[in-house]
């Protein structure tokens, strides 16, 4: 039984606000003694509940680092009735090289858990949420954004769980976050989620997408740092009122709604985010700006709906996926 | 006195419409006798003027090529009194790679006017339009956006020149083409700069900023292809009424418009793109993600005026432009 | 238990002519939401046997791309009597970079049988056709060149087996491809082979090796799409009788035919493919250009027969293979 | 049960010189059939007992490699009593690439037992010490240093042991090295470990760290090539007294002892080795070029001590060791 | 006036053989006072005509490296009558790595000339040979092959010259050389070759293409080692009858016989080195794998000839060279 | 008449102590209006004479930046009179990669000078100070190491000039400065070097080389500081007596005293540092770590002397400067 390597500056137990780091020893050309340093923050007074908030999942994704480094710089213990960890950049390698994926192993953190301790550096990472962090929660916010390839409508989401009271207390900490679109996924393949992790420990679990494209906007992290507040509020850490917001329901189950090229070349975006679509409506064209003498290639929706995401790059590549076509349907 | 070696497999002095490459021996490890094919479309009736359209002189810009690939497969022979030569993608080795700059020799397309024929890849290029297809030309027109680094408000632009009879022209046919925004620049450094090769010779030039962030939009795209049809009416080449919207003056002259970042950080812009700022307002806040006990670096405006242009990417390194803040200065 | 994410646009119960993909999920840096989309081709009528024909396991071996995109786009319904199933490019991420591993994992296909569908991209491939396409097929036929590193005498070849009447028919469908020679092979280390996956499930295999050096030649083409027409009509799939060919055997099992550099330097062959050898006979010199003064290492044949493979690059490494001997030995 | 596919060219049970290779297959994009070849050699004579030799088991420390290759080259069959096996570069691809751990699959040789024989490169090399080498050995002497980016007195180095007898005779053949300075450790992470593998197998076990940097000096050589014969002599395998030298205690057990950097910047040091601390004492600053008026961070000695190893190169990263002190306690 | 940099470690006065290098100063991260050396080596016995015999002008052309090491290991002092010097790698990094152009600056040596003492790497070469090895030569004979990317027809070659006399000298050392093709040039772009820098010296200068690949065979090496042999006698150097061969004439000077891709894919050759062809035949087609409904792209011969050179890699890219049709004239 | 585009945030004229950047437009990828900002700091107390100090001309050279920085962050205005400039990274893009030339260009900042300001982004910066900085200073002091590849006795250095009385003034500042050893330099090869740049403005200049290998210590940090104060001291700037020290004469202008290896292997040094050498003893031995039955090659003094530098690293390569010896001559 292998424990996991990393060790930490924080003391989870004491009150007050602590901001340390992860060490994970990591041995490389550069540095045979190196270690890599994962930034986290606790603001802790009294029993009350625990909330996780985390950003950087993957490390293109800027919404969650900004919204949360803010708020651990500003959360004071006197503001708190229980306990804030935040993790604003989880996979912090991947997010020192502005990447989606670790550059120390190629690892996907959101597909590595629930980890292993005597694995990459990535699965290291995952195992100590999995075994350390996840069990200190009550409720975990992991906010994600479209990152430097996609471009999402901005939404909250939680997923289709069998545990029915799960669902719900998951479902009401969505509402509080209050995004302008929600959305109840139904993952079709769950393996290596960080999402399945918390949820399989029985934790209340949000997630979102918000903007992409590798930038952030006064808009978009308003919308963190609003919806971050909310839960915290929500779950009765911080004090007063949800601030709420109308919030609009995205459904994204049906697999007609993914368009997907098949064939690389020149991307024409011939509608935007949010605008609504008839099955047939082009929604997109591929050119061959080398040889103009032939036709575009014409990407059609397959089901009713609105643009609710998007290939970011105006390249793409055979296999990209270059649009998501979300249902409108309410939330049951 | 060498010779460019680009040949060409497009007749310009032949009517109708053909679609062709410039081919530019390129001996690489790969490919001993390999070449770059730069896609060229001319179409061409009688002995009107003749406007050259281009796109890709940074290879991460995509509202031209985009807007001139659609053209170059609707136009007709029969739509055009004079002559109109397309080049949708100028740096194709950088448009090919989806960079800025050519991967061949790290080359600035825009830099290396008037270009070498014994130069460098990119150099040969440039000295191939200087030589070959700008002494052809009455009216240039050459589409940039921000590229995967930089996103702009919609504008399009022309410079002060010492010739004002040649700067009038130049005015007339910005105008024409009626972006959201126009700007006059005072090119602080001019050298090598395609524009500057091209006025250097007396012909009207019209430049753009078009969106950025190596995507484009539906409405980006609008704007560059209603300006080019625009500017092929102005130029008697295209029939028809020009499509007339209104336009906002922008003067980017003063210096301190500029705001630069003098260390590197995760970056959160406080305000967006068009909005006022008044001098001294926090234009964006630059975080340490690893230290959040340091306090975030402010960076202000050092006029009064609006957001015009910004870094996109959310990580920025010292010395990279954060924002360019713009006067709405009437154009004189 | 998890399921393999490879999804086809391949309906393979269907008659009829259908090209299509088979589409792996793989998230990267450049796409969140990419995938690696593998050619397929289908002709299909009536309940006949099931013939799958590969080329591309390694991705810089050319004579199986060529032949079987080729006989994809020919094959009509009307040809045939069962299902011909043609997958050009199996490891289509290596054959699109043109290197015999691929470049998203380094994964060399040959060695990743049989596979796991939780795996790398490589072993995600491998577990698609061990699950999916081998149970399918009544024959299998893998097209094998030398590679970017290698080169053959052109040869097809079986396995020796436990099972004697399914080496028999192995042996029966090689004889019917009718390559210039023809060996049957003792592995020595069968573990992850495509070869030792389909013999697992009790298929008829038929291996070959047909040049190399990674270019293909007319006569190296014109055999691939003999012997593959040979063994569609040995299976009864394709009509007609079979262009019988004379072949040699070839007996490359003894271990000191294998010619192996202890060191690096300037490859001297001296002997050609097809030459015969007496044990002792200098095969190749390699010489250190650095140092003329000192004397090329010799590099001897351990056994009578003839050269059937070679060390294609100038350049050796210590501990490449320089040469393969191999005995002319009939088949018993 | 897979096979190790490592062959060698040694008859480990014939007596006499013999210079050899471990030949791994390892097929690349540049050689299908390409090998990794790990230098070997044995002196053998007789009966007597067996010390098996190691240095680059991490590439980039030198001592090992170069008192192992003066002694491969000048032992004789006349000089030994039983039998010394050397391998003077254990991770031979790392080796060769002058880096800490292996170009072919990034793995950390000395992390990667007892290795797997069908596993990477790197592992199936451990596995076939595990399996092999270690089993025919009764002393194991592998010699390390500090590497490209550490520097350490020179010390020798034993384990603490459940074992009490095995531990006895691992501090006996510790004694006879002879290194200036010795520690008894107490591995806090032993898994994966080299040391491991070998007194798992109840095998007597000396490791060394003698300088660093990337380079050797002729002094840290001579201690290199004393402690060797010296051991060989403790073994019994050469005659002849063993040539004892003063050795210094040293204690590296105290995690407080460890100085890491929580902030990357310019390194500082403000005491060398071999220097004596309180605890308090400035060990090093960390200074940021970019910005000098932010003051340095300084690092503090945890423990009194001497300093034992450092960061060897003048830049340094967040997370990286800087300083180890050592308690100068004798050992018991 | 800069000196070119590089000194030689051979007496180019001194009589007898002598095995050398011409060591040019590189200072680079790895080693700041580190040189490349280029291998050289004289045969020298008193006062007869220097003939400069060179390989490797393209670091990925094997046949003259091949020849002319083993020249250099074999010709004694007693053989010759005058000089013989041996270049068998000139551009010696490119060589090192098997690539035609140099890794230390992207630089074509045979683009190259005359050079600059005070340029990059490859272009301090280029000088060192217009400035010392070509002024001293009276016959110079620079052996060329394909490369990795293009396979010939083994040809000599010289080139079209105003100095008939000049002209006819060559053409005799041709003639001497006795390749089984042999080819009189019109350099289209004689710029920077060596070629161009020896008879601007007025020296007789003959070239070869001698297979391709990236690989030598027997019989290519075998062409070069007598065509050098012959040559050496033709001046005078060795004594001894030129050995004879036939040769047949190439005109490779008419542009229509260049077969030029303009779009990339999967090459399938459809003629052989040495066919003959009827103007319009098809040379090759290049399919699209990943789209066979997609028809290939055939191309055609311009004019009536033999194949004399292709594309060796199976996969090509847009503005390649596909083909060389050449014919079959007599040289006059 | 181009202009330098370096623009600074330090008032030159201006008292008091100032902590500011040049800034170097550099477009790029990933930042289109980016630049490298080369830090900078100026005390300045009324009209007295200009010291420019620098450090990190190469950026693997540590004792200048550390030295450099800590006075930055030291001097008061109260402490001078007259002004010291400081430049603790000259070549910034380098010293931030760790590696002695810059990874924007590879250019060598020493061999640039005068350099160009509308060159690569070093003959940029070379140009700033060839036009901007030097003319300023009275005094200019560069602070060299040996770099990761290299070691040497620490000296301090000025050249030979046909400008007696320069050369008296520099000697005096060497003198001044107090390193162990002091060199009078004859460059063979002055072209490019910053010391070249300096001198041909008749201003005073000192070099040193202090310790080498990517590190530096406490005591050739101490060196550094002690010589800079001195050299202040020794202008005026800084009041007090200069700290004088022994120092030793080195005279390295015998190019017999160059050691250079004629191929690769593993180093072993057979001298440390300062040792003396008769002509002819071994100074090392490369070994062949793969084939340890071929004897190593031994490198010989060329003259009697002390090793002053030396080969860092443990391998070597063909053409590597292994060993320099010095002559302990007087200065005359």
């Amino acid at each position: 039984m292998v424990k996991n390597p990393i060790v930490t500056t924080v003391d989870f137990e004491r009150d007050g606000v602590r901001h340390g780091h992860l060490r994970l020893p990591y041995s490389h050309d550069a540095s045979a003694w190196g270690s890599v340093m994962i930034p986290i923050s606790q603001i802790k007074a009294g029993d009350g509940p625990t909330v996780l908030l985390s950003g950087g999942n993957h490390g293109d994704e800027y919404e969650g680092p900004i919204a949360l480094v803010k708020l651990a710089r500003r959360l004071k213990t006197k503001d708190v009735a229980g306990r804030v960890i935040i993790v604003p950049a989880m996979n912090t390698p991947a997010f020192d090289a502005g990447r989606r994926l670790s550059p120390l192993d190629g690892g996907n953190l959101n597909r590595a858990f629930p980890g292993r301790p005597d694995g990459t550096a990535t699965q290291k990472i995952a195992d100590y949420f999995s075994t350390v962090l996840i069990p200190m929660a009550d409720f975990v916010l992991d906010i994600h954004s479209g990152g430097k390839s996609l471009e999402f409508l901005p939404f909250a989401a939680v997923h289709r769980h069998d545990d029915a009271a799960l669902e719900e207390r998951c479902r009401a900490a969505m509402a509080a976050f209050g995004a302008p679109y929600s959305a109840v996924l139904r993952e079709m393949d769950p393996a290596g989620l960080y999402d399945t992790a918390v949820e399989a420990q029985g934790k209340v679990f949000v997630t979102t997408e918000l903007g992409g494209g590798g930038t952030a906007r006064p808009e978009s992290i308003a919308i963190a740092e609003r919806g971050v507040a909310n839960v915290l509020r929500h779950a009765g850490v911080l004090s007063g009122k949800i601030k709420s917001a109308p919030t609009a329901p995205l459904d994204m189950t049906d697999p007609q709604g993914f368009v997907i090229a098949d064939a690389g070349g020149l991307l024409e975006p011939c509608v935007g985010l949010g605008d609504r679509l008839k099955k047939g409506d082009v929604v997109a064209r591929v050119w061959n700006v080398t040889h103009p003498e032939h036709a575009p290639v014409s990407y059609r929706a397959g089901i009713d709906g609105l643009l609710a995401g998007r290939h970011f790059p105006s390249k793409v590549a055979a296999g990209d996926c270059i649009a998501v076509i979300a249902q409108e349907t309410p939330i049951t």
